[in-house]
């Protein structure tokens, strides 16, 4: 049965200060500027009511009696598995949604707020492939997985170990999700998540990240310990495993994404708008079930929306059309009060100028939209198919760089440095003066990969491209990996659940 | 003396229809979205007085005698070649300068506005070296001058050829501007640039736009045909050259870009505000100065505040030190009602990943400032030290998809499509609804470079990287480029005076 390795010689370093690569701290961030909107407050509106009227004329699939029975008692319309909802209901249920709520994971450093302008990042999750330059592509197995824990773990920047950021095909199914959860509450400390895939699945999920906490249940209650998304089958669809996610979630106020998967053309109409109000039912639709399950429950609004390549089929990320949605994603979040989910998403096959620039137009508009968690932020290549170790680092500087824009600027007359002009006057320059000195070591962002030296330089260096840096980086970031701590009876309460859980089959049946 | 060739093969084209690379049809480009701004209109107020400050007690190295006599006339206070701006002299010369004008081009199509809301986007200017995939980097020359420049006309989000694209080294430096200018002219009908260095130069550059277009002086006067930049020689400095083109473009009325150097840490104060001062500061006595010279005249407000490295005091660009500066920069410009200029800047050594994501950094906030035009838009590399041909395609990319980001968005019952999805129904898919195929040709940006097929069928097609893919496009562009028609009238005037010029011996003296 494998285990993750502690790493004889990661462990011996344990002692060691801080790793040599330098990051930004880690630490909560918010965005201090106000958010961008591209759409007016009646258009939101429009966007509002023409969602309504879809759940209450179409409607939603429920793939689950149990979900459609809860819905019937709070006044649904039901028909088969067509579950209608009248506007006055939707109304009523999502007034008890929580404008903000806190995630714990097991070290309190890395509690994190979900609302108003916090923002936060994830890993990869769920590709089936893994890939770095020096093995290629390859299908996803558990050292890949364990690797990329480690990796997640290393980056300040990187607040969740947000699912799997790869699938541990070799580990078979029925304790693929016991095995990888044990490894991530090991070899990290940070925020976990359970993938909502039948209802074992899930209440281990939830059982794993109370006893990496050592908790008690009634704590867990209280305090948020991991999280999950629910993707609608879009159109108009959610399925049976999923739902149970939101029940077994919800009911141990364990917070639920809800993310309607929106490719216009293919699984919502054409158009951004027709695409963002077939989102908003869905979103609605789920959230007001989750509400029911539990009112004040905490959940997020996801926004995936993005567009198909008309000639292939093929889904894009990063279009133009992927920043509209986004931008007014965030808007329709905030018109409900909604803590808001969104990606860094891309579809390059490798880690190049493509996967930089279509994970720029992801990044921007998530950071405007005040996105509190941003999924898939490190890692992700090939529109989900793959991880990349490469673009793990490419993505933390990337979200470092927001991260530095988003601390707040000093407007003040000693920053103006008004005397430092006077004393180096016409044609001189700033290198040696006192204002310059008193604050040289801190005042710029300081990059992970970036080079800033003069091509002759750089050439003599070898000419190493910016992806060919991130390969350094990562192996960097891997050798001086140190596994956090844990306390021992947690330790031993979790090892002996997953061996439990594990000898009775894991999850078999539902 | 090398004339740019007309190209058998090209000529012979010149009567095909339009290129078969798929790009974003040519227009004048508005930002529909409210601009992004990331402090108070206390805290603009606050830096526009500190540079009012800077101006009243430092003042500013003005190194040109005309230029001291002209403002000392005005009623600035002159102290050797320092020379000091009252407040109120400040405000009152500010107030006449027009909020937008128009640029025009030899072919009407390409007529740009510059204020407001308008964006407008160049070509790469003034770099030393050349570089390309297959030859790497070389000194600039004629023939690659040349290059660039039909690549520049071929490119239909190119809107301007703002300066050389690359130096031609190769050409003396007395008759380059009239080798250069003259190809300019011929192989691109877009608008026009010249250099402010000396009067000779920048009178002979105002000359060839006027005879390019074939019109008289005073049409030259009332509709500007070609532009300048005039970069302070920061800290609080302009030179002598840099004036002359001030003087003779404002005459003539042609748009002066003021764009002060103001690196913070190195020609200005370390911190971004205090850069943001001294840039004001730099930029208003320009500006204060052109109105000056000619009350009313053309200007523009140009950012170009970034940071340097302070390990190794290279400039940086495409920081998040850039990303502040630039929109505030645009605050500013719209607190006086200025035309604002920006730059799309990176300080990478190779057409990577680092090129395009500091690119990103740059291009984001020029357009969420309303930067009426964003310099150096297509093929910067190296900081400015290289123009490469792929990054021309690259940069051509990014630019097209914030262009169809721009394009406003349709919220209307239709684009909702509601009744698609009653067609379509939950779990169906909408690829052949009558809502899809009546806008699948036209409903998503189509990109030039980016790819988005599978990864087996990428791979099985070379795994070709976005860079190499723009190396192919390139190719294509240039070989389907199409010399644009000149009258002929216009061709043997201008023929004419460069000839002319040249036997004068171009540029001698002042």
């Amino acid at each position: 049965m494998p285990r993750p390795k502690r790493g004889g010689a990661a462990a011996k370093r344990r002692g060691r200060p801080t790793a040599t690569i330098a990051q930004l701290p880690a630490g909560q961030r918010q965005n201090p500027y106000p958010p961008v909107e591209i759409i007016s407050a009646d258009q939101v509106e429009a966007i509002h009511h023409a969602s309504l009227d879809v759940l209450q004329r179409i409607g939603v699939n429920f793939l689950l009696d149990e979900a459609r029975e809860m819905l019937a008692a709070a006044g649904a319309e039901i028909d088969g598995q067509r579950v209608r909802f009248d506007r006055a209901m939707v109304a009523q249920h999502i007034k008890s949604v929580p404008p903000i709520f806190t995630l714990h994971g097991r070290n309190p450093a890395w509690q994190r707020r979900f609302g108003k302008n916090y923002i936060n990042f994830g890993t990869v999750a769920s590709p089936p492939h893994v890939t770095d330059l020096d093995r290629g592509r390859r299908t996803g197995n558990f050292e890949d997985y364990c690797q990329l824990l480690r990796l997640g773990q290393a980056l300040n920047i990187c607040d969740i170990v947000s699912g799997y950021p790869v699938e541990a095909v070799d580990i078979a199914p029925a304790v693929r999700h016991l095995e990888t959860l044990r490894a991530a509450a090991k070899l990290t400390d940070k925020n976990l998540f359970g993938y909502s895939l039948g209802r074992q699945r899930i209440r281990d999920a939830i059982e794993i990240a109370r006893l990496a906490r050592g908790i008690d249940h009634d704590t867990l209650r209280r305090e948020p310990s991991m999280f999950t998304v629910v993707n609608a089958n879009s159109p108009l669809q959610y399925d049976g495993p999923m739902l149970i996610g939101v029940i077994e979630c919800a009911r141990m106020n364990q917070p639920v994404v809800f993310t309607p998967f929106t490719l216009a053309g293919a699984m919502a109409p054409i158009t951004v708008a027709g695409a963002l109000v077939q989102q908003n039912a869905e979103a609605l639709a789920g959230i007001t079930f989750a509400q029911i399950v539990n009112p004040g429950a905490p959940v997020v609004y996801g926004s995936f929306t993005s567009n198909v390549d008309m000639k292939s089929g093929a889904p894009a990320f990063g279009t133009p059309e992927y920043v509209k949605a986004t931008l007014i994603s965030g808007q329709l979040a905030r018109r409900y009060n909604f803590p808001f989910r969104a990606s860094n998403a891309n579809a390059s096959n490798a880690p190049d100028v493509q996967s930089a620039y279509e994970s720029m137009m992801s990044i921007w508009p998530c950071v405007q939209a005040h996105c509190n968690v941003v999924m898939h932020g490190l890692g992700w290549l090939e529109g989900g198919l793959t991880a990349s170790y490469e673009k793990m680092v490419i993505d933390a500087e990337l979200l470092q760089m927001m991260a530095a824009f988003l601390e707040p600027i000093d407007i003040s007359p000693e920053a103006f440095g008004i005397d430092a002009m006077e004393e180096v006057g016409p044609g001189g320059h700033f290198f040696g003066s006192a204002h310059t000195l008193a604050r040289y070591e801190t005042a710029f962002y300081a990059p992970l990969i970036s080079d800033w030296r003069n091509f002759e330089t750089w050439a003599e260096a070898g000419a190493v491209d910016a992806t060919a840096r991130a390969q350094q980086t990562y192996k960097q970031l891997l050798a001086e990996y140190q596994q956090p701590a844990m306390d021992p009876a947690a330790e031993e309460a979790l090892d002996d659940f997953v061996d439990r859980r594990i000898a009775e089959g894991g999850a078999v049946g539902e």
